[in-house]
């Protein structure tokens, strides 16, 4: 395949206002789902289509964010650029003019997350191939210069990452079937916190219809009687074998996360999702041992790797919830998923691009990272703006086949 | 005295180019002090002026949060403002639609930090006091009255927090003294990256002949040879009584961390500041253990109340660089003064607003909280463009008497 070059850099900034009650949770009571958008313009018929999510009008600062860094990847060929992707990552992150807005996290490492995603869009379209069968094609030396592992010494070095895909290798196989036959889906979507018991009742069972077997109920309401009780009934409708997830969207302090943990536990949560602060890695650290067998799931708002890094080090997390729309894009996601499988702990990926990108990623790791575990958040509240939507039969995520990262939307195409 | 109402909020975005290698750090190298300057202006002939720092470009992202964010404060007069500041900046902070961005840090926490800064600058000089002045007179129920506390009550509740007040009220007549004494500051502007041997030499000789026994050299070079011979030379000039701190700005990774704290030993530093990415908690608290009796120094990028915890908790810092700069305003700021007073640290802040308002600060925290350690960070660079600046002389800081924060600045005053 012939490469092409960055020509121009176009910023979106799309919002889609959701049906009511949809996304609501502990924190965030009415969203708007927001997308600032990177296109990457180029000589040929291609577009590089990077998102990062956010929810309302904070959108725009994202989105000037991007303007301001993505600049410098004009003139770029995208082969030239992703063979040394890790170091312009590095430097667009360590930016002296900009680092200082950060380091690593807020407005300037969610502009990061679209551009780099951007790239990645980019890269697979010009092989023409689906993200997933790019990832898994490159060598172990080319996947690793497209990470920024800077930081991580005490944990991976650029040597121990290119190992560590080594030794998988040979599992690769054992691992492909799953191409084919698909992996399982759970959602989110019957349990928003604005909708009343009887719709989370309705939606569960028409879930359970269509095939799912897990499903996700948002606490860390005021009224904690009532989480108590829709969780009960949530049991109830999944039965025994249902798989749930008590998400509290970080709305309880310490002592309240203990005290609910403790009451959610007679409905043997699959796991307790974001107990309180994400920046609080001691609170969830001692939050962990206290509810144990339980487990936390946490990472939709851990911005950086050097936080993961934290949190699997004080063992304060089990479902490493990476979300490539938080950290800076696939790559970062790359690296975390790394320090995840040193760790032994399985990435379960918040889903900010509403799976389009990491329905790809998962199937990466499965095979290429030996990660146990595929099961993916299903959101289906933006379906009919993507060009082509993440394909969820039967309650399972069923493998994207056109090339790139699934990231096109019909929005951002009216737009231009 | 009468109140004030707020009738509109302005935003300056404000640059000051530096002289060549002024300002110059190992991550840093051609910096632009930049201030997102937030204005209130009221129904008197009063103003709030509030700040944070930033290095350059991104610095209108800041002010852009600003915008969004400030707006609100609109119609209320300060009294009611402050009476119950701590829940307003909760609800700030935790705005449904930004939250995402955060939450508790970046862009739009930086924002809070100019927004909050403002509001206790018109406050002193609704009450025509300088802002120490202020935080003395009010009572233990009114100041905590002006934080935002959630999220620490595993160690400080509300109640926790007027108590530890009133359990320092006895001890006050003892330490007023340093009003009229005033207290030592420290020259960073002796030891910039890119000035070279010789410059250091000359300004660190002119600082000690002007009453400075206390330098800070900055480290971090790519060359660590050069590191080494600059401290070693540093520590000739300061002589065996001088007070060296190194600051590495994050540039090295943990282990490389390591190796540079034990070479830098041989120079007694009373601190070595950043040593790395300020987010890792973990590296820290190794560090701190491994090179002890050294002591590290940080929180300029630690971004909130919650990470400053969590330092704390895993005993990743000896001196608490607190900085109402980064954190959300003098609120947050004084909020961290009492977990590190809690845990029996020094706060010895790292200062963004060129120690103005800073120098009201440690007179707080040394006469309300018995914080044993006044010392200050001076730099002077931009001394001509406020309005009252700084009086530091014979090495000391000396007591700021003009109503407000000392936060007026000339440069915003011609564009207004």
């Amino acid at each position: 395949m012939p490469t092409c070059t960055i020509q121009s850099v176009q910023v979106v900034d799309a919002r889609f206002p959701l049906p009511p009650g949809a996304g609501s949770d502990a924190v965030h009571t009415d969203p708007v789902y927001a997308m600032a958008l990177t296109y990457l313009k180029t000589d040929r018929d291609l577009t590089g289509v990077g998102l990062a999510l956010t929810l309302g009008d904070g959108n725009r600062l994202v989105c000037e964010a991007i303007k301001i860094l993505a600049q410098r990847l004009d003139g770029w060929s995208i082969d030239a650029l992703m063979a040394g992707l890790g170091r312009v990552m590095n430097e667009l992150a360590n930016d002296p003019a900009l680092r200082w807005l950060g380091p690593h996290k807020g407005v300037v490492h969610l502009a990061l997350a679209s551009i780099n995603n951007a790239c990645w869009d980019l890269w697979a379209k010009a092989q023409g191939v689906p993200l997933w069968k790019l990832l898994l094609d490159l060598s172990d030396e080319e996947l690793v210069a497209t990470l920024d592992l800077s930081y991580l010494e005490d944990e991976i070095t650029v040597a121990d990452a290119i190992r560590m895909l080594r030794e998988e290798r040979p599992k690769r196989a054992d691992r492909e079937p799953v191409v084919k036959s698909g992996y399982p889906g759970y959602d989110t979507s019957v349990g928003w916190m604005a909708y009343d018991d009887s719709r989370v009742r309705e939606l569960t069972l028409r879930a359970i219809d269509c095939g799912f077997r897990a499903f996700k109920l948002k606490v860390g309401s005021s009224d904690e009687e009532r989480d108590v009780r829709r969780a009960a009934m949530l049991r109830k409708i999944a039965g025994d074998q249902g798989i749930l997830m008590f998400d509290a969207n970080q709305r309880w302090n310490p002592p309240d996360a203990l005290r609910m943990c403790k009451a959610l536990a007679a409905f043997h949560p699959h796991w307790i999702e974001e107990p309180t602060h994400p920046d609080d890695i001691h609170a969830h650290s001692e939050l962990a041992r206290a509810i144990a067998p339980d487990r936390i799931a946490a990472g939709e708002h851990v911005p950086n790797r050097v936080m993961f890094k934290n949190f699997l080090l004080y063992s304060g997390v089990h479902f490493v919830q990476a979300d490539c729309t938080r950290l800076a894009g696939v790559s970062e996601f790359v690296a975390v998923s790394l320090l995840a499988k040193k760790h032994g702990l399985p990435i379960v990926p918040h889903v900010g691009d509403m799976g389009q990108i990491h329905q790809h990623l998962v199937l990466f790791n499965h095979i290429a990272l030996n990660h146990e575990i595929v099961f993916l958040e299903h959101i289906p509240h933006l379906r009919s703006h993507f060009l082509f939507p993440a394909e969820v039969a039967g309650g399972v995520y069923r493998t994207p086949q056109q090339p790139g990262a699934s990231t096109d939307m019909r929005y951002a195409a009216d737009a231009h």
